[in-house]
């Protein structure tokens, strides 16, 4: 039972992610293409706008015919049509000294080049309209293709895809993109202990609490979870769901039994796995040092530490990066952080990366928030459920004293 | 058509949403509760744990028994039983001088107060332990209810439920959670000049860009985007369609027709809604200055600019902190945001806020990152594309200086 590989530190264990590609990519239509990447460089086939829009409701003219006119010295145009928004400009063409009404967004008329916002003109009864201001060529004005000419690149590989980004897309008459799949990842808890949330446990037995927040955290992070619920600790039992749940899962999280008790078959059922290949037992970080790596071809299998704290810190450290990784975003952990400072001192041991629940209070004055730690047992819940996020401590590092600025992981 | 009242500032435009109440509660199962806020508080209805488990495989004891020992001078236990992960430990009971092999998650059997890990420990074949180190009680126990004693708030009414939250009401037996309804929200565009993403314009006509923006933008905050297509500026029409939407959604954005040219029904279509009730035309904000709302009793009525970017920034400013208020999340802007410091002057009006279309880029050692403005049109895309936030600057302030200090507010 000794026969594990050195504990690695988290880099270690995060370089052991190059050995993973991003998944295949899929179309998914644009509605359901949000936070999405990217699988190919989208080029635009036309230009956006498509035509020379107006920004202001005012008069389309040639700026020259403007030069020099004030309040008290109108430019006086003769005004040869108008053009409500979305109407074609086609037929209109401005000769010197003409000008025509339009519409926020309205098609500029041939030959024009600027529009004068209506707040600076007098409407004559006769047909005429007097410019009271000057305006320069192209002012008030979208150039057609100013967002994006023909053959311009609009957004690149990798991009993940927002609403803006979205947008400009549908402008385009883009509707489908090729994006990265979401990695699908299979959830087994193991334990002789565990039963379902929803029955009521027997004397020595607890519900499952690893399968509901695990699911979550995949969701989360742009996975697709899918639950496979309980398996005892039986070796033969395990390496058949394991397998089985390999066949459609891209990702499996198999939580508990990865500590070195006697009970720990996650090591020896991955090695067993068709095609399966150990890539690392354990990672020298805490809480969470029992965290098991494996590989079978493109798809990876995690065993993750029974505590639920534990879990969750190997999830967010691990799991999540090559969950990105998969999506096409980068083996980045991907969370928010923010600037807070020490409430007491933080001891942790050189050697060993090490994530502290802590929780923040605001503080009076813009002053950073102080981060207190969150300390409890990994098996509690009830510190992660009071923590906003985690503090990490770097493993050179032997502990921070009080009144330090830090930066806090948290919790999405 | 000048009875608009005046520009209202973002602090008066945002203290309108007082008068709106959160929705209505539904009961939704834990896998479909990621990120609602709890409508109620859930307390305990019974331990968790339900019993005193081990922390680690070893022997439980009566800690007295270990007082003293050492690995020199070990303390020499009678081993009564063995109790497995899921087993009842009910029917041992340890005597002075006894101890039980106990695996990590074991229950722990009467009298028994602490757990020795079996790496201090030296099995007997006679069929006792001895132990090489002492433990105190409690030590490698969590205690029935040490998380949650019966009774206990676990939760309180308003939490934002995260995959932790999750684990613990599952732990609990609790399968599905009163929570605020979703706000559902109909997207309608407005203006002669669009067309729907699918198809190709006719000179002079544009795709519609804001129906997938706007409904990638509810989703992202937490509501449901009903697509209502697009509608021309015609009042009867436009009132028709309002109304019928009104009757299943609890939100309306109708985006266009909002600036004071001839087309602006806006106004008088939400005035003309059936107990429709305008609150404010216009609040001093750039881009962005045409926001209308309306309500029609807890429902509200958003009136946005065309222009993708003006819509968006008041969709950030406006509308996603009342989307966030309905779902019981309470009216802030939930953006993350980073320090940075300014790459170059940014002008502002006193008078107005503004937010700036900022990218960021990275420093090395550690420095803050650099804003630089992304200038552009209102009406252009590719501004908001390039773009990674929103500077913010306040009203009382006359622009920023470069080398500042500044907040950005991240894009989600």
């Amino acid at each position: 039972m000794n026969d594990f590989s050195p504990l690695k530190s988290s880099p270690d264990f995060n370089s052991l992610f190059a050995g993973f590609t991003p998944l295949a990519s899929e179309m998914v239509p644009l509605a359901m293409a949000r936070g999405r990447v990217l699988a190919s460089e989208v080029v635009s086939a036309e230009l956006l706008p498509p035509f020379s829009r107006s920004t202001m409701d005012g008069y389309a003219v040639r700026a020259a015919d403007t030069c020099g006119c004030s309040g008290l010295e109108a430019a006086h145009l003769t005004v040869i049509g108008a053009i409500a928004m979305g109407d074609s400009a086609q037929e209109l063409s401005l000769q010197p000294g003409q000008a025509a009404r339009i519409a926020t967004g309205g098609a500029l008329p041939e030959l024009a080049d600027a529009v004068v916002m209506v707040e600076v003109t007098r409407h004559q009864e006769t047909g005429a309209v007097e410019i009271c201001r000057p305006v320069a060529p192209g002012e008030n004005i979208i150039h057609a293709g100013e967002d994006y000419a023909h053959g311009a690149v609009v957004l690149s590989r990798g991009s993940r895809l927002r609403p803006q980004d979205l947008g400009v897309l549908s402008g385009l008459g883009i509707t489908s993109v090729p994006v990265y799949r979401r990695p699908r990842v299979a959830i087994l808890s193991t334990g002789d202990e565990l039963v379902p949330a929803d029955q009521t446990p027997s004397p020595g037995k607890i519900r499952d609490i690893n399968s509901t927040t695990l699911a979550a955290l995949v969701e989360e992070a742009g996975g697709i979870a899918i639950a496979h619920g309980i398996c005892g600790d039986d070796f033969d039992r395990l390496l058949k769901v394991c397998t089985k749940a390999m066949e459609e899962a891209d990702v499996l999280l198999l939580s508990g039994g990865s500590s070195r008790g006697q009970r720990d078959f996650t090591h020896q059922v991955f090695a067993a796995i068709p095609q399966g290949q150990m890539l690392s037992h354990g990672v020298s970080v805490r809480p969470g040092k029992p965290a098991i790596l494996a590989r079978q071809g493109n798809k990876s299998l995690f065993g993750l530490p029974g505590p639920a704290a534990s879990a969750m810190v190997i999830f967010y450290c691990f799991v999540r990066p090559l969950l990105r990784h998969y999506a096409g975003l980068g083996a980045t952990l991907g969370l928010s952080s923010v600037r807070a400072v020490t409430a007491q001192p933080f001891p942790s041991a050189i050697g060993r990366e090490e994530y502290v629940r802590v929780s923040l209070s605001p503080q009076e004055d813009g002053a950073l928030p102080l981060a207190t730690a969150v300390y409890g047992k990994s098996g509690l819940l009830s510190p992660l459920v009071r923590a906003d996020g985690l503090l990490p401590i770097g493993q050179e590092t032997e502990g921070l004293g009080r009144g330090i600025e830090v930066s806090v992981l948290l919790f999405p």
